[in-house]
């Protein structure tokens, strides 16, 4: 039998598939699964993209542009501008969810043994993209003692060789939900200009930041528009992760050039999404409200609940709907194991993301998990009920 | 400015992109271009999966799972039954098209620096998703004078390094219409035997062939099985290529888990599109006799025309809808451009792709282009006078 290539071998298996199993099986023996674990969010998508769903009248569903519907892509300018994010229609490249922005952005900047500095915890599908393209991530470690803030402009200094690329930020950040401040988004747009770097910014979760300032966009940083790489995507702020319509943003010619090279050979994005993607742009201004106070009410309950837990500890998170916890356990692996194997309170139980699939530095946070908030409130009363039963019963308790 | 990767720069760009803004003028002028170039059908969507599109009725348009929804691989799973194709659920992983699974199945099978042979003329994306995956392409020459039938074994032989990882073949076949022989595939067949290689077998096309004999598949030859690596897609067959729906089938364990890893990278196959191809699958055999009839009056016509014509030549090609046709011409790409931006018959001219964009061998096909009969009779009427003016009128014309 031919041999598989080393790069598959190398690709990260999430924790979270690993546990997966795990969580169908408890499900099969009639026990309640809390789904605190994945980002897909029970809030509906809106009435304005199920309403276009259903009146697509087309004799043929025939290929889009490679580069996305004109249409769509035109509204997303638009969108933008509600940002003070100013781009044109050219610079806008649809892609296949937001994922597939990333992976292009990586294909078309990096070569292979091309590095680029990640804080951490990150997003783990950014290390899976850098494998496909054969590019190294070296993280700079923020921590949850410090609120996740970004560590100084030296820790990144220090990490600079002449094969560094770019710095790849998540604001609001998945999966911690912190939020850059001006104060730090200057000192990347300082290390970007001077080591003439990309700046790969994914602002998928832009919708949901909780401090009432203004939002900043990597576009709004002077001096460096050239270098950003945004990525964008529809699936979180309409809630239609299904659909699969995302887009990568560059004002830098050759980029722009090279990326549509990689979005020729695979045709086209999806046209049904892109259809809904477009008429989702026009949910309204109620729509989106209700969505943000939704996750403005889980938060406050979650943080604080969680808080009151002994032994339990999570900043507040300013944005996105994660927070990354502390737990007084031995190794917060075998916790959200044994939460789905071994135990229940009244035929209940939850299903975490160990924080370990974030990190890349052995060791580190360790007795940390991710939860999203994505579920109502009631049920997440509930499964803050069955972690805290669940800290009492477990065999390896460690209260710092 | 940072700079872009040179895998970005080495990624091909096609003929027919560089042509499409000159039909673009020519079309602004007022002119009707009849396009021949590309593989997007004008045949109807089965209203099987218009219906179902129109009856989506979900408040939440979630991810799908990462190898697809259960029910349309237990579909699929059926629809290769009919073809005699006998592979598990479990051995189905749905793509966002066939695109997505070459280049998965690349990515997954293949490391930097390695090979795999590939017959030419050759779909022209393969050498995009190689690039992408790092790899080479080595192709072996296939010729219009031999009706683009495989060279014999040692021309095969000839070319296999300790890189060499595969080999890859697209039958039905995209550009040359080629259908393989049980003969050729068997060849195949103890080549990949002998050299412990992967066959990659991209059989999109398989629902149009015109020999009357049973499909013979990559999984019908007997002692691979577990090497062969299928690439599928719905977009041919039903006429949907906009709703990005494919499938990567194979049965060897490790290759499986892998690949795996890639579609759990980038989360979930397009949702809307999995729908739409589940319930295209019940596309009555009307329809896919409809379908299938009208390719072979197009070809018969379109095949008896082109030979019609002084210094054209064509084989019949026996699947696909395509045909490669050698022109009495300097120059093909030159040729096709010139019929964009300085020919036309009564307002009307022709968009052709030229075949150089197939070929890898310089020089190779500089005299030939490649048509698809994707337009009605009448269409294709007007397309071959305009073809037979074009070439009295051209100035590099050059008969053999």
């Amino acid at each position: 039998m031919p041999k598989v290539s080393e790069r598959g071998t190398l690709m990260p298996a999430s924790p979270i598939r690993r546990l997966a199993p795990l969580a169908n099986a408890a499900k099969a023996k009639g026990k309640t699964v809390y789904h605190l674990n994945i980002g897909q969010p029970d809030v509906p998508t809106p009435p304005e993209g199920l309403e276009a769903l259903k009146h697509i009248d087309r004799k043929v569903l025939e290929y889009s542009p490679s580069d996305g519907l004109l249409s769509l892509r035109k509204k997303l300018k638009e969108y933008y501008k509600r940002f003070n994010i100013d781009v044109d229609v050219d610079d806008i490249i649809v892609t296949s969810g937001g994922s597939e922005a990333v992976l292009f952005a990586f294909m078309a900047c990096l070569d292979p043994g091309d590095e680029i500095i990640v804080p951490e915890p990150a997003y783990a599908n950014y290390m899976a993209f850098a494998i496909s393209a054969g590019a190294k991530i070296v993280t700079v470690p923020s921590t949850i003692d410090e609120g996740f803030a970004l560590p100084n402009v030296e820790k990144f200094e220090e990490l600079i060789t002449p094969r560094t690329k770019g710095i790849l930020i998540c604001n609001p950040n998945n999966p911690t939900g912190y939020l850059y401040t001006m104060k730090e988004m200057l000192q990347i747009r300082d290390l970007v200009k001077k080591y003439d770097l990309f700046l790969f910014s994914d602002e998928v979760y832009r919708e949901f930041c909780y401090t009432g300032a203004p939002y900043i966009s990597a576009f709004h940083l002077p001096g460096i528009e050239e270098q950003v790489v945004l990525v964008d995507s529809v699936s979180k702020r309409y809630n239609e992760c299904g659909i699969r319509v995302g887009a990568l943003i560059t004002k830098h010619p050759q980029l722009k050039k090279n990326v549509m090279k990689f979005c020729q050979a695979r045709l086209s994005p999806p046209l049904l999404g892109q259809i809904v993607a477009e008429a989702s742009i026009d949910a309204s201004p109620e729509y989106m409200l209700a969505t943000y106070n939704e996750y403005v009410e889980r938060r406050k309950f979650l943080i604080d609940q969680l808080n009151k837990i002994p032994g339990c500890y999570t900043p507040i998170p300013m944005g996105a709907f994660y927070t990354v916890v502390k737990l007084p356990v031995d190794d917060a692996d075998k916790f959200c194991e044994w939460c789905l194997s071994d135990f229940d309170l009244d035929g209940e139980t939850i299903f975490m993301a160990p924080a370990s699939g974030f990190y890349t530095t052995p060791g580190m946070g360790r007795n940390e998990v991710r939860m999203a908030y994505v579920l109502n409130k009631e049920d997440l009363a509930r499964a803050m009920k069955v972690l805290d039963a669940a800290l009492k019963a477990y065999p390896g308790r460690k209260l710092e």
